[in-house]
């Protein structure tokens, strides 16, 4: 048995019971299993003892939406109107793409990641058993899909199903339970309905959720109206694509009846402000969303249209913008934003009941942020303070299932100077190539 | 005679001829004297040495709106309608302020803007002394003003102008030119005409610019022009304010005619997107500004609404918002943003022909950014990189007049822990005292 007493630290619990604590926590194996202002009892003789003052002790964040093997292109395409960047500067590059340079992207990926305070991800892209590997090697958690874009002839969609079905049941439940798999058809306007209906079938077949971009531009939404007489709303509801449980990316453009009829179907979203500012897609109804009782998550999209990995700006942005936008200071309070990269995560990935929270039964997947810090002083509000002054950069440590991951800002699973090389190697061939 | 030979280093210089140089600085006492690709010549022969490569270096930010003694109030009231946040939060701790108090929040200021590579700052507030001996102290330039709110009795607005003007004598010029100063009427809103007047009148005996909020809200724009007839820009047109080099902070209410006339009239705006979305007062129209000729820079605004002072932060929502808002992806560019931080602001402070540019004859105010790590990997363009994934946090060394005054993150010339510790205190007394 392992066993970690945290003492004197200030914890941000993300649980309403008790939002801060000042105290202490304890970590056994890979649980928490105290938590509490109290000097906990009944430690292990051999229980190693950490030192918590100066730190902020909460759950590591859930970046629910990314394709983190196109870190490698990060910066080789801005300001650009959204086909000239897609289909100019993307696809090309993409196309170009190795074993090893999905690897070298993703390894990239996670690093920037852990060290920012993700502890878990959804990625969707391909050469899906690259990213798995670089998740059990890193020790986070992934919630990985292989992402399929079906305008292509029915022998190439067969494949690509098939090349889904099969890393999906691969990897379900791998590198003790880190790992899990989701289905996801690209988009309704890169796959026809009746292969959108086969990956319904499919999940419903292996009993696992849905994952699809959905309503990211206003374009595409006009599209579908006129192409299918619905927007995309209904059009996947119409697919049964609602039947399963469902993470929906962007969401940006939605009316109110969508709005509705998300919540009724109990369908998560991942907010993801950056991409959608940067690609000029627009602001999605976030302040809305949440009044109906939609779970509300917060996803970077790749570090081709964000581009970083930092979590903490969706939050703050999510803080900020949706204030500025409706005219109303209390839209999206601090709380609220931190719920988003964290509990609501958590529960957008279907994880709500063990990631997410500090808290006593659940996975001890938390990161200690270094408060000693001119941009945190005074110490007045330590949620205000990560939502509106905080940053990746002052993450200082990370655990994920009760195993240190990150040790003074440094990855202890991984090694970073080689990933740099590589991902520099890598993008260099891209290019040159 | 003091000099440092940079080499082989990444240089932004911020000039539209050579926007990047892969090679050389020279730095003689205070200024620049070299930068290009090839060695330097005619060095002296006691020439520091320092290597420049995983390093980019780029122009100290100018933070063109602030308030620094309020950082002390960072985090003390959030997500609050206006006059609740101001009345029932701001001012009446404000008012408890003590000399003392003012010194440990500028100072906290003055640490955390120099860390985040703020080399010049605009800062309006009272007991302005403090602000300045602080300045004066951490080797940073300030651009410094007495703000002076004139809802009060005659004798009162007297002592103030007389205290604005006595400030703005005494320190003018000072710290071996680093502090120039301003005069300020707080606003529009706050200040009868008659005493804008008077500002106005003393800024032509002086021979001082002028600074003032202005239109940061619509209840203001719309009170105006109940009062007074006329929007504030017409408004302050009318009163004489714009016959002095202007600068006006927040400027979001703005109508075509206004942008124009500010343009005609060569008045500088200081765009301070965080604190305009956190306290829901809109976002100002950049796209347009700059369309209209108007020098456009970036203000953090006080850390009781943004809540920190990384002026980063400030130039990548000013690339990011304007996309979002208006649906073009190529609004205000990455190498655009950037200026709005660094040449721009040096504009906007009546100083663009000495700083805010790595170039020959420029003084030697810059900043060096760690570039080793994987959020700037690959390194595929690094104006793209500093604007979209870039952070203060980066910054690893700080030059103002040629003078080391952050080295390794840590200020050269304060006492950042004593700073810290006062900043503690002073906030504690405020609360209970």
């Amino acid at each position: 048995m392992n066993q970690l007493w945290i003492k004197n630290g200030l914890f941000v619990t993300m649980d309403d019971t008790m939002p801060t604590v000042r105290g202490h926590m304890v970590i056994t194996d890979d649980r928490i299993t105290y938590i509490g202002a109290e000097v906990p009892n009944q430690l292990s003789p051999h229980t190693v003892i950490m030192d918590g003052s100066r730190l902020a002790f909460m759950p590591g964040l859930v970046n629910t939406h990314g394709h983190a093997a196109m870190t490698l292109l990060r910066g080789y395409s801005d300001d650009q109107k959204l086909q000239v960047w897609l289909e100019e500067k993307m696809w090309p590059m993409e196309a170009k793409y190795v074993d090893a340079d999905t690897r070298a992207g993703s390894a990239l990926a996670v690093v920037e990641m852990l060290k920012t305070g993700t502890t878990a991800f959804v990625d969707m892209y391909d050469r899906m058993d690259q990213v798995a590997q670089t998740v059990e090697q890193g020790g986070l958690r992934g919630i990985l899909t292989r992402g399929v874009i079906g305008l292509c002839p029915e022998d190439v969609q067969k494949a690509k199903l098939e090349d889904a079905l099969s890393f999906a049941r691969d990897w379900n439940g791998k590198a003790n339970g880190r790992i899990t798999t989701l289905l996801s058809p690209h988009a309704p306007y890169t796959c026809p309905p009746a292969y959108i209906e086969k990956f319904v079938q499919a999940a419903h077949d292996m009993n696992l959720p849905l994952h699809t971009h959905m309503s990211e531009t206003l374009a595409e939404v006009e599209q579908n109206v006129k192409e299918y007489g619905s927007r995309p709303v209904e059009h996947l509801d119409k697919l049964g694509f609602f039947s399963r449980p469902a993470l929906v990316a962007h969401a940006v453009h939605l009316n109110d009846e969508e709005i509705a009829l998300l919540a009724e179907r109990g369908v998560a979203v991942s907010h993801n402000p950056v991409s959608n500012l940067k690609l000029a897609s627009g602001i999605a109804r976030v302040p809305d969303l949440l009044k109906a009782g939609v779970t509300v998550s917060l996803g970077t999209d790749s570090a081709a249209s964000n581009n970083n990995l930092d979590l903490f700006e969706e939050i703050r942005l999510s803080a900020l913008l949706h204030k500025g936008i409706s005219g109303d200071p209390t839209a999206v309070p601090a709380w609220e934003a931190l719920k988003l990269g964290t509990t609501y995560g958590a529960h957008a990935v279907w994880q709500g009941d063990s990631i997410g929270k500090l808290k006593e039964g659940y996975k001890a997947d938390f990161v200690a942020i270094n408060l000693d810090q001119p941009h945190f002083y005074p110490l007045t509000d330590i949620v205000s303070h990560l939502v509106y002054s905080g940053s990746g950069r002052d993450v200082l440590h990370v655990w994920v299932d009760g195993r240190q991951v990150v040790q003074d800002g440094v990855c202890t699973q991984l090694d970073e100077e080689k990933i740099k090389y590589e991902a520099a190697a890598s993008f260099d061939r891209l290019l040159h190539g």
